[in-house]
């Protein structure tokens, strides 16, 4: 990620002024604010505001519970409580709006997740710059031949990839010098933008402002940093559990003691231990799962 | 209104504490934040946290538009333009969270606005208080005989008031005494609250936190603030509108223009609107419009 | 429940009339249709329209996947396979509308589920009948005293049920004459039917249309048939789990395995798990649960 | 739009099936289910499953009405009166499933409609097509000069358009041979379907099932029809529109008035009227718009 003089100058100066105000503050996410965190070759996120922090969660479960439990129980106590129990309604009570630099691929698996605002940087308005993703040789691999039959396999080897990277670079470059010949007006009319664009490769980067409550941004983080989300998308939702962390660090503990760790066991599944705690030594046509469900759980259990 | 000296100590205590913070402040709303504004007898909205101001709807274009308006145009045309062109996802930048004292019945109107966040009070969990709504005479009226079949016509005379006040607080009191005593383990087992409170009239007040973005306020305010709209709702939708106005003081003007004080016209009104332009006379038959939408079209323009 | 005769004719007209369709039907869901399902004293569902069967999911997912997996996988398996993984998406293609008659207190739980459709019978426009909902005196019970601080514990006694029970039903009565009386206008103006109702219990039944997508169904199943739910609304999830169970037979079976009885372990949870099938004895201050989840893991797997 | 022998013999199977439901059909719509209407060079949408029809609006909207105005409207005259007055919720309860065939960068700016249900094709699981979007050449324009800053001009002339077209289709060809050629396992390992595709332009066509009720439909038809919209969205919003016009024709005629022929009116421009049926003159200075609310407001009434 190369930010230009023009973006870092808006950072510095995001970052130089401060005022008071008597909301509530993240100290861990005031230390992070508006700093650009890089992901991937030309993206990153950073956060241009947030509201709420640990507290506020407690503050809104509380209204819930009135005063009947208002002492009874520490602010992490509570946090862990409502999240083991999936109450989830107290975690949409904190906010946050990020900027994002990412490739279009990403982008349409990003804007699946539905429940967020965003606003994103119009191609039709503005030209798009000449920056495109273009995957570390060691991020390129072969197509998964195991039964999801999506994902990655095994890392090419150096020469293929050599020649894969190749390749990309140089129909980016053509296909962005067509963008901009078809863009220029001199001694013709040019095409307006919004057509030009649409021969542009995917693996382009644009922008967005895109704003999300925590409730909706740690099942996005759930979703997305699973191994089975593809590669480059997991890298932004890594990024965006490290700010998340700085933000509202019990939340965060609670999210991967009871979220991002945990596991869902079937009916089946549970049978499976009770037999297994009792001694019983059962194989998988007695368990009554299938292949893959007998893989997942012996994944689970590391067994 | 009366608070509890607790509810005012922890407002005092929230108003007296600040800190620096990096991000952009609005000084209207720091003004009123944690206030408890009165709405009805004893109901309140009061703001407990809020994120972005007029600026912030700004930047949240200005990624759309990119570089290529950055310098053109003032903040104020900007919103002015949004607004007028029902550019919504900007507004949607700003976020607000509320605390709110309302009677059950407002409520049960007020939650149907689906895109905002919740956290009520729990009378599973705790008791509710002694607090009633139980309207001013003054706004004690008839059933409505036009044509709608719903609100209020001419105000009761003073003897019918007083009798209609005189009931609802006979019965209140009585509701609640048995509440109390359904409640109370003295010599017995006495009843779960989650049962005891099914007898507890809708008029009782409840109390929640409310987290909505600004696009979504906005709508709300414009549908409950109508004059369709139940009384007491109209009540709080105006007091929520006076906090708008003060956080985003630029935004809620374009709001006035635009949006509140805005009519939409039917195609067939458009065309008489063309005729009359045209110094042509034209009545209610030759129209094409229905009695109604005939005066609601006079309203319009007070014809 | 009972129906009225105009109720009951509107039920006989809608099964009695039928038309070719080209649309997939759930020959399951057709015998039950517009049929109203009793729930609670006068309660009902009743399932007025829907939109789908197991193979909407099937084909949605399909899309999906491309010809890649067409052939390879069957339609049960692979429904278990979306189930199993929270692929979510494919479930919300299938929709249903359900007519629904409630207490008032369950509505409120109700509406809280935000992904839905709603068209709620208005006492503003007219006038609520005479029934409320009062408990069978078995569903009559004592706080519960358990950490949880919300929910029934043990039954009431007979007679102090009877005196609860006679309670209930005399202030209702009182409450819905003194509505009538208000609304009355012999000899005086009568109150607006918006203002009358506000002193009306919340155990006044409403009704509404709900129409909610497949998968927003089951969550509202999963959570509302809950123990910890009130037994109210336990009591409409559970008749709506029969109606599912008819009209998407294979859709129910994989919700009831992954869903319905499946469990979620904490990362400190999998870790004990993993000690004790390694044959340690682990006691609970050894295992890093608190006394709560230490409960709650033997609840799992009942030991 | 050219279809495979697969895709038409699907839709000849069902269109050739049907069976006996006892719900609300739509004779209008069964006559289209499941025929594709062709839009752009490859595209189309196709309905394959629907929920209710204009006779369900009404029966949602009589629930909150009661029984206090069934006899007294019209359906027609109640559905008028729903859409003129912003009455949305009884329009939510019908319902809408369709097949769609669209560019990239078409469902870039479709996807933006949050209120629906979406399964995409997946190129992680499986190969694109080799089908690109180009444009007729009489939608090939020039920039928009005005101050709008986005959409198009002039249509280009002849020979440019044909130098612009010749590149697309050279650009694609390469593009796609590279796709194929990474995804080759000949004498190599190939590359994951997910990168490779990512250097495949955003005028590819891709499909989905989408689903989403009639009033979001509406608005959907409303904003992507307008002429601000990208010409190739608004020929998507167009078959939508007539496929809606087939399914609920009550609906459609009443969104055509109070919808999509209808004109908002700003405060300022509601005086502007006032003054000029009251018979004065007023120019731009006088009437407090800007030049652009005055241009607008003379489209409106074509002054």
């Amino acid at each position: 990620m190369v930010l230009t003089p023009e973006q870092q100058a808006e950072i510095d100066s995001q970052r130089s002024s401060s005022a008071r105000t008597h909301r509530v503050c993240s100290s861990g996410m005031e230390r992070m604010l508006y700093i650009a965190q890089p992901v991937l070759d030309h993206g990153f996120v950073r956060v241009v505001d947030y509201m709420g922090d640990d507290s506020a969660v407690v503050q809104a479960a509380r209204v819930s519970y009135g005063t009947g439990t208002k002492k009874t129980r520490s602010d992490a106590a509570l946090i862990r409580f409502l999240m083991r129990h999936r109450h989830t309604t107290p975690f949409e009570m904190c906010e946050i709006k990020l900027h994002v630099k990412l490739p279009i691929f990403v982008a349409r698996q990003w804007i699946r997740h539905r429940t967020a605002s965003v606003n994103e940087y119009s191609a039709r308005y503005s030209k798009l710059d000449r920056e495109f993703y273009v995957p570390a040789s060691d991020d390129l691999a072969a197509q998964s031949g195991s039964s999801g039959r999506q994902g990655r396999g095994h890392t090419l080897d150096a020469r293929e990839a050599a020649h894969v990277l190749e390749t990309m670079k140089h129909d980016n470059a053509l296909a962005y010098g067509h963008y901009e010949e078809m863009l220029s007006t001199h001694g013709k009319s040019g095409v307006a933008r919004e057509i030009a664009r649409i021969c542009l490769p995917s693996s382009i980067y644009t922008q967005w402002y895109w704003k999300i409550d925590l409730h909706n941004l740690l099942h996005f983080i759930k979703l997305r940093s699973d191994r089975h989300a593809q590669l480059e998308i997991q890298m932004y939702a890594k990024a965006l559990g490290k700010l998340v962390a700085a933000w509202v660090p019990t939340v965060w503990k609670a999210f991967e003691d009871y979220g991002l760790n945990a596991a869902s066991l079937s009916h089946a599944q549970i049978q499976l231990v009770k037999r297994k705690l009792a001694g019983e030594s059962v194989d998988m046509e007695e368990s009554g799962l299938t292949a893959r469900e007998w893989r997942e759980f012996r994944d689970v259990f590391e067994l």
